[in-house]
């Protein structure tokens, strides 16, 4: 008799963004004259770039054209993307990494809840605390976190590593050593960065240890501080402990067309064996290319009219992410993030917790974010906004919330 | 210290397009005045249907524009999509499956790759042999094959139910009861439909036993008889233990655009767990949606243009299939398939072995198929060519064949 895969069935319920919808849901209906201002999920609200418009429009032409078809896309992606980001991406920032390192895919979402699955099932995994979900529920369905509990939001077989403000929001080395590392940086959800020493510490350690880094640069297009990586290949030694995954969604506004990519050096051997034949089988056989034509548009990013127009998008969120910090800094919060990240990470006042400060911002100033406990146990009194909003929507909410 | 995922280096060597392609690199090589035809590849030809490429074109265009700008999409799909196919796919073919029971996905590769995630590691799986090579491997990869036997080319704890021309290339029910059954009609590789009492029959055995049909339904469109399913859910029962997994990739040449679907119905309950929860949390956790251009593209197929235009693509496809049919047996070859798929399946002549008819083909004829034994044991001695290509170019390998 068939059995399912148990490990699915001790995932405690996803509850934050359903909460926060019903939440909100709840308000409006009871009060459907108020206008409410969502600062809470980390979607783009801009529209594609022309340049990746006009990518797109051609591409399809392309594939309206016997002459100039394209049918299955290869495995690991199209040469003329691997070898753009090759170049723009890391030889241009003093990176060793080829084109056949680059695997692309439909994704960051997807290749950071599928990377785990080259790794033995009793790898012990090391996550930051507050995290991004996908890197810790892909590995519970693995079987790989032991139990849930209830009490402390904890798995008993992962080690978390606290972000706080005491540190920065940049973990300290553990105590006990992980085999599988996650790291998020520009981080989401608290908008910290990394410094290229800081991190430089994680590389030692993680070659000093055998352990490998999943290191998720979904945000990388956002660092602005010259001491801050874009890449961890810019640390020494990198190449042999460290996976780096890449987004187009805020970089280039994709969210809603899928692309991404990750690197996985050929240096990076693992009790013998390269990792770089295993996710290359990983994904020839349970993946089928990202779209010809997203995989044009992406290669529009980093033509010199895709370059600017990205950067003028990134620069909006950025103008957003500015004026929320300095603003909730004039009204007396305790403000992190926002520098080199989209998201701006705060301590809720008066010594409300992350619930307690969601239902006052949305009942008070009609104002959505989302709840820092969310995230994990050390998010709790935090709150995320994010500056994906129109930049007259942000100027209406921060006016909001300084008149509270 | 980490270790590597030992199920993966079980795997033998994926060799059987790459030989392929070297034997006809170094035919051409030698023989750089020969014009090789290929009807080797799965891999349609035809461009995108007119429908397809205007709404692409127009989806690029919302896409363009902040006032209809999307971004994320709903992690199970647009219902757009899901609606119309609930009624074309299904209700009109009297099939009971709902808009919320439909995943949409990036095609059916990576489903029939993934769907193996949501049952236990030690569930047994039973596989047509031939088979599409995804549904070994994957279950390969999460350590519920055993190991593999070079000398019989199968796994040990793998049940296989050989498909021969004495069984019409469907399956018998097999001795040993398995968990977990993967289906493909009308097949890949062999060309074969199944009635619809034969595949009630599995229908009702996997009731009975507590399995599940995993029913990949990729080249449903060409079907063309009366009495072969478009869809498992036209069986009785169907709703309690099938999965069926649906590709636009043959039906609508979407081959490098990626668009498929997977049915999970809600009534499908396993040790006390419905699976369509646990497939929509893999979803929700490992996937980010497919992209909506893609999405409004597939929605394209259903209107009444789409439809016409889409027809008479599979009606040009199955015109190569009935030529090449048609030719061979007057050549006197004995031919299988080609009725209800894309794929002709020939026994070799005078005693040759598929790889030695392969050699044959490509050296004497320059045309290129696929040797029957890379889809498994029972294939030896089988070969199979595909309905992919032009009509001129399938005119004229059926010509060469002949003279031979």
């Amino acid at each position: 008799m068939l059995q399912v895969n148990d490990n699915y069935l001790k995932l405690p319920g996803s509850y934050l963004f359903s909460t926060i919808g019903k939440k909100v849901s709840a308000y409006t209906q009871a009060n459907p004259d108020k206008k409410i201002i969502r600062l809470g999920i980390g979607d783009v609200t801009l529209p594609l770039a022309p340049a990746v418009v006009k990518a797109l429009h051609e591409a399809v032409e392309e594939q309206a054209d016997a002459a100039t078809f394209k049918g299955y896309a290869p495995d690991l992606g199209y040469a003329f993307l691997r070898d753009v980001i090759a170049e723009k991406d890391f030889k241009a920032r003093g990176c060793e990494i080829a084109a056949d390192e680059i695997f692309i895919s439909d994704g960051a979402k997807s290749d950071s809840g599928n990377i785990q699955e080259i790794f033995s099932a009793d790898a012990k995994i090391a996550v930051c605390d507050p995290v991004y979900p996908v890197y810790v529920d892909s590995n519970v369905m693995a079987g790989r976190c032991g139990n849930y509990d209830g009490e402390t939001e904890q798995w008993s077989n992962i080690v978390y590593m606290p972000c706080t403000a005491e540190n920065g929001f940049a973990p300290d080395l553990p105590k006990e050593t992980p085999d599988l590392i996650y790291l998020c940086f520009p981080n989401n959800p608290t908008g910290a960065a990394i410094t290229k020493d800081r991190l430089q510490d994680w590389v030692d350690y993680a070659n000093k240890n055998g352990a490998v880094i999943i290191y998720d640069a979904a945000y990388e297009a956002y660092v602005s501080e010259e001491n801050v990586p874009h890449s961890i290949y810019e640390c020494a030694g990198a190449r042999t402990c460290a996976i780096e995954i890449r987004s187009f969604s805020k970089k280039a506004g994709f969210t809603g067309l899928r692309l991404g990519y990750t690197v996985v050096p050929k240096d990076l051997v693992c009790g013998g064996t390269a990792l770089h034949g295993l996710w290359a089988r990983r994904h020839g056989t349970k993946f089928n290319g990202a779209p010809y034509i997203v995989q044009r548009a992406g290669a529009a990013v980093y033509t010199p009219e895709g370059e600017a127009q990205t950067r003028e998008q990134v620069a909006y969120y950025m103008k957003n992410a500015a004026y929320i910090r300095a603003g909730l800094q004039e009204a007396g919060y305790t403000v992190y993030g926002g520098t080199n990240a989209p998201y701006i990470w705060l301590k809720a006042p008066n010594g409300m917790t992350s619930w307690q400060f969601f239902d006052y911002l949305l009942e008070k100033g009609n104002v959505v974010g989302t709840p820092g406990s969310g995230f994990g146990p050390s998010g709790e009194t935090y709150f995320r906004l994010t500056a994906f909003g129109s930049y007259e929507n942000t100027v209406e909410a921060l006016r909001r919330i300084k008149s509270l």
